[in-house]
């Protein structure tokens, strides 16, 4: 299916899912399995909305996607450039997926030229980053010219179409989980996307609500990339998700994705999704070796049991259990890390990536106990 | 002079200030001297970028603007609409303020018609509110037909202008003290008005840093209407307002004007006030009558305690003084509630309007003792 074709599924229209996905190619050079790849490690690891069948990273060419992020293989290969994306066995992906998420917000001279050859060759683009490349002259007219589209997933709704805070999320009268973290890009989207699947197998109607521009690509059908809202409007536009989600799909339980840190120096949308989707609980991500924050290594990372008595005074919930991130820790040192924590907070703690997921729903079951019986009259 | 002449001193551009500031009349229809009227109960009682000639408030016509507000007469009247603006002595005045702040930041039908015939009359339009009327073809043709500008206050900077965080704040060596409060439209911008004209008084160099779109249209050199940022920018944008004041006039302190309230439902850009400007010092705006938050009755207002344990777990500062709004106050409730407030917090309580601007001075030496020999060597 040509991306220019009409009958092509769009993308954030509400309506019958596609028989099949459109393909796509994940440009993440230099950058695949770090921190600021963090969009590409994540659709490799789960896309709803595209089949990835590519991803571009010519420090990792010929690897296969799934080993790079230490996962196991999952058959999506990394090659080198957009030679080898058109030479792939499927042949010319409907879309190219800009997949880095640099704090700057903005492409850089030589990423330009790589998103323009990429629509000369026919594939549709799709941009999570702050710069929206549809308002840019030289990539409108190449879209125009190559009869391509362009999604710019932050572009957030008109102002008279955004919503302001109402109090409205009182209605939701199922429980809500968030998953914050102590940093960005510490893996709280991909703690929810485990906790959600893992609801949902334990026979709970789940919805998973996404704050950021990486959930939006890789499908979630409820949600809003927070960091690019008005201030004004974030409480609202979060607020308006849940309640969306909630009389759409009725769940017996929602996630919602948290974004940075509520003691970040500067990612603090956490706070409105405090605010705005008003959480019963809370499941902290927490990665013990990381000892300085991602994006300011002048700044130390907080300790989980500060974050938690910051969050647990900024808003009425509780925090009912740490999921760690590994990074830098060996098996081992990863079960110690469990034991420590969860005898130092009280409360239990797992890793959502080493550790069963059921571990993440006994966490909600025991918070929620009255979702046990749900959960045993489906299943 | 003509609103659109080209001598016409323009606004938010750094350069000499003009010989005699522009008039304007500020429209507050059915809400002068009321919360949502704040941006002209502002305007009345303090601009340096436009001189006040009227307010436009039906139910009051025939008053004079500061005894509506309690202070005191002013010699700015209030009348009923546009025909008594331009039958005015000065005859019409250059610039229409549209002066109320409704939480919708949207205009009504009738509001347009009023700032429609206010353009027709030559009038240029100050525009406060989330909708930008340079953006609205029917304003943007009225504006091209009648010769007039249209200034939309709250329009951000472009997104590649928006600043990110950078952590530069900690270049800034002095004392920066953040006017918060427990509501919004509580006073905390009249509070952070008088308080840095008293410490100029006192001999400090100080300057206002404004937050909102009533600072910069009474004339604050630096700031930011941080509720417009999208959020990815909110930190770094009050922490460049800072530093480039901090920077251009080597201020001895600096006062940062406040949002909103840290625990409210949805007005939380005093988080990035907090994160972006680093204060070493809060003082807290409170009112004592005021039971239910003002956009949003059904929430009870914080206590002052509340909000003070809430804002020093939040942030590394401390919480150096309360200024009381007086609403609902007789003078004699005003003075039990200074008494009773300082002996349950333990930190000075004045009232910015009924009591000596010095009491406010007092609260900002004794947390910064070595202000005290810079006022002396100045004064």
């Amino acid at each position: 299916m040509s991306p220019s074709s009409p009958s092509r599924p769009g993308l954030g229209v509400p309506g019958s899912p596609p028989s099949a996905p459109p393909t796509a190619a994940v440009y993440c050079e230099g950058n695949f399995g770090r921190t600021d790849g963090k969009t590409a490690n994540g659709l490799v690891r789960h896309s709803a909305r595209f089949r990835i069948v590519a991803v571009v990273d010519s420090e990792h060419a010929g690897s296969d996607a799934g080993l790079v992020l230490g996962d196991g293989p999952n058959g999506i290969p990394v090659v080198a450039g957009l030679d080898a994306v058109m030479s792939a066995p499927g042949g010319r992906p409907d879309w190219f997926v800009f997949g880095m998420a640099p704090s700057s917000g903005l492409l850089s001279n030589e990423q330009r030229a790589v998103v323009l050859r990429a629509m000369s060759l026919g594939m549709g683009i799709v941009n999570g980053l702050h710069e929206f490349l549809g308002d840019d002259p030289e990539f409108a007219a190449a879209a125009l010219l190559n009869g391509v589209e362009i999604l710019d997933i932050r572009r957030p709704a008109d102002k008279k179409d955004l919503h302001m805070f109402t109090g409205r999320i009182d209605s939701v009268t199922c429980p809500r989980i968030a998953v914050l973290g102590t940093d960005g890009a510490i893996g709280k989207r991909t703690t929810a996307t485990v906790l959600a699947a893992a609801l949902e197998a334990a026979g709970l109607r789940t919805v998973l609500v996404g704050t950021g521009q990486t959930s939006l690509i890789q499908g979630a059908r409820y949600g809003v990339a927070l960091d690019a809202v008005p201030a004004q409007f974030c409480a609202g536009e979060v607020e308006h998700a849940v309640v969306d989600a909630f009389e759409q799909e009725r769940p017996d339980v929602m996630v919602i994705e948290g974004q940075g840190a509520l003691s970040h120096p500067a990612y603090l949308t956490s706070a409105y999704i405090l605010r705005g989707s008003r959480p019963q609980a809370v499941i902290l991500q927490h990665a013990p070796r990381r000892e300085r924050l991602s994006d300011f290594p002048a700044i130390r990372t907080p300790s989980a049991a500060s974050e938690i008595r910051l969050i647990e005074t900024f808003a009425a919930t509780r925090v009912i259990g740490v999921a760690l991130n590994h990074e830098l820790m060996s098996a081992a040192e990863v079960d110690t890390a469990i034991d420590e924590y969860g005898a130092e907070l009280g409360i239990p703690v797992t890793d959502a990536l080493l550790r069963s997921p059921v571990e993440l729903v006994d966490m909600v079951v025991a918070a929620f106990p009255a979702l046990e019986g749900q959960s045993a009259a489906v299943v």
